[in-house]
C-alpha cells in the first residue's frame, strides 16, 4: 500500500511515524473513514466539516492542505477507484507531558484499501464491558481514542456477534462500535440524539435528512423495534439479531434508504 | 535521546513507528511513567503489575521481556541516573478495523528524560469541559486514550491554572489530568475510591498504605479541605489554590508523607 504522509506518497513499509507523535503516545488526534466508488469520494464536504469541528474541539490547528487532492492522489497511487480511505490527523510530535505544544506540526496520514463487499445483516449484542461517556466532548468528534469501542467489539466477538451496541452512562443506546443505530418504532424511524453520546455520523445525517427523527432509545425499545439497522460511511447494514432476539429477515426501510441515498 | 524500541536501542530520530500501529490509529495501548533516582527505578513491581493488569483488560498479550533490564539499558544509553522514564506498549500493527488481530505483535517503546525539578505547589481548577467515565474499565488502567485529560489540561492553561481536576459523570472528584488527589478533611486523609474513576496510581497506593482512606469526594468537600495534594509517580505535589480559593501555604501532611515514603 502507498500512503500519503505529510505531503508525500510513500510505501507504507517506508513511512515513519515518530515515537514522539502524540497520536501514538496519547491518542491525540482525529480520523475520518471515507468511501470512494468509481473514483469519487462520497460526502467529502461533510467529512471535512466533521474533521474541522473535531480540530476545534481539540485546539488542533489543521494544516493547510488540498484534502480532496491528497485523497485522490492516494487512491490513484494505489490503483483504486472503489476504496475505503482513512484520513488520520494527529497533533504530531511533542515533548513529555499532557499539555500540547503551543505550535504543533500535525501529522497527516492517508491510507486506502479496496472497498469491502457489503456485509451481511449483523448480529448484535449490547456491550456490558463498558459505556459511552455522553458527558465528554469526545463523543461529538471522531478521535483516536477508540479503546472503549475496541473493548466492546472484543466482547461482541467473544459472544459470537458481529458488533456491539454501546450504552451511555444513563443506560440508553448510543451507537455501535463503528456505526450509528436506527430503529423503526411504531412506524417512525428513530436514532439517538447526539446528546445521548452518538457520534455525528455522516451517513446518520444523510438518513436524518430523509425524515428520520432523533429520540432517546432504550434497550427495551430495541426489543420491540420492527427493524434495526446500522449506518456508517461504508453504507447501511441491516440487523438480523440483537442478543437472543432474531429479527424478521425483511429489511424494507434499510433497503428503501439504500436505494434512495445510494448508501 | 536514545529510545528502546522492540528490543533495540536506537536514536529517537531513527526510530520508526509504523503508520499501521494501532497505538497511532486507535490509541490501542498502555503506558507507564516511572521515576529513577541514582539509577534505581522506584516501585517497578507495582508499575509492572499495573501494566499487566491493563494488558489483561485489553486482551493485549504482553511480550516476554526483561522489563527491568530494558529500562536500565535505556537509562544507561542516555547517560541518566535521575530520570523520568516512559514505557509504552501498543498492540502493534493491524489491518483496518476496530477488532484487534488474533496474534498481534505489540510495540514496546521506552524513552527517558532528565528528572524535572520538583514542581511548586499547584493551582488547580475543576474542569468543566469534560468528565471522567467511571463506567469504563479504561479508568482502571493507564491507557493511551488521553484526550479527556488533554482537554481538561488545556482548560487549566486557558484559566491560568497548573492542572485540572476531573469530575466523574456523577459530579464527584476523580483525579487530576496526571495525578491522584488527596484531601485532609476533619483530620482524615482521604482520596476517591477507584470506583469513582480514579486511576490506580502507584504513589496513590503508597499513600494509602500510610493510613489514608478511600471516600468519595465532592467539589464542596475540597472547598473546606484543610490541605490538598496530588500524587503521581514523580512525587507528591501540594495544592496552593483551587478555583478562586487560596489554601494556606503550609502543607504539613504532604511534607510528612514525602519524608516518610521518599516521594
Amino acid at each position: 500500500m502507498i500512503v500519503f504522509l505529510d505531503g508525500r506518497l510513500v510505501a507504507e513499509e517506508a513511512a515513519r511515524i515518530s515515537p514522539a507523535d502524540r497520536g501514538f503516545t496519547l491518542g491525540d488526534g482525529l480520523f475520518e473513514t471515507l468511501r470512494a466508488t468509481a473514483g469519487t469520494i462520497h460526502r467529502l464536504p461533510a467529512h471535512l466539516a466533521r474533521l474541522r469541528h473535531g480540530a476545534e474541539v481539540l485546539g488542533l490547528p489543521l494544516p493547510s492542505l488540498d484534502w480532496a487532492d491528497a485523497l485522490a492522489r492516494t487512491l490513484a497511487a494505489n490503483g483504486l477507484t472503489d476504496a475505503v480511505l482513512r484520513l488520520t490527523v494527529s497533533r504530531g510530535a511533542g515533548p513529555r507531558g499532557v499539555l500540547p505544544p503551543a505550535d504543533p506540526i500535525p501529522t497527516v496520514l492517508i491510507g486506502a484499501a479496496p472497498l469491502p463487499a457489503p456485509a451481511p445483516p449483523a448480529r448484535l449484542i449490547i456491550a456490558t464491558a463498558t459505556r459511552r461517556n455522553e458527558h465528554s466532548p469526545l463523543c461529538g468528534i471522531k478521535s483516536l481514542n477508540y479503546l472503549d469501542n475496541i473493548i466492546a467489539r472484543q466482547e461482541a466477538a467473544q459472544r459470537g456477534a458481529d458488533d456491539a451496541l454501546l450504552l451511555n452512562t444513563a443506560g440508553r443506546v448510543a451507537e455501535s462500535t463503528i456505526a450509528n443505530v436506527f430503529a423503526v418504532l411504531d412506524g417512525a424511524l428513530v436514532t439517538p440524539p447526539l446528546a445521548e453520546g452518538a457520534l455525528p455520523g455522516v451517513m446518520r445525517a444523510a438518513v436524518l435528512a430523509e425524515g428520520a427523527v432523533e429520540r432517546p432509545l432504550t434497550p427495551q425499545d430495541l426489543e420491540r423495534a420492527q427493524e434495526i439497522f446500522l449506518t456508517s460511511s461504508l453504507g447501511i447494514r441491516s440487523v438480523a439479531g440483537l442478543g437472543g432476539r432474531t429479527l424478521e429477515a425483511r429489511f424494507p426501510t434499510a433497503q428503501a434508504l439504500r436505494d434512495r441515498i445510494g448508501a
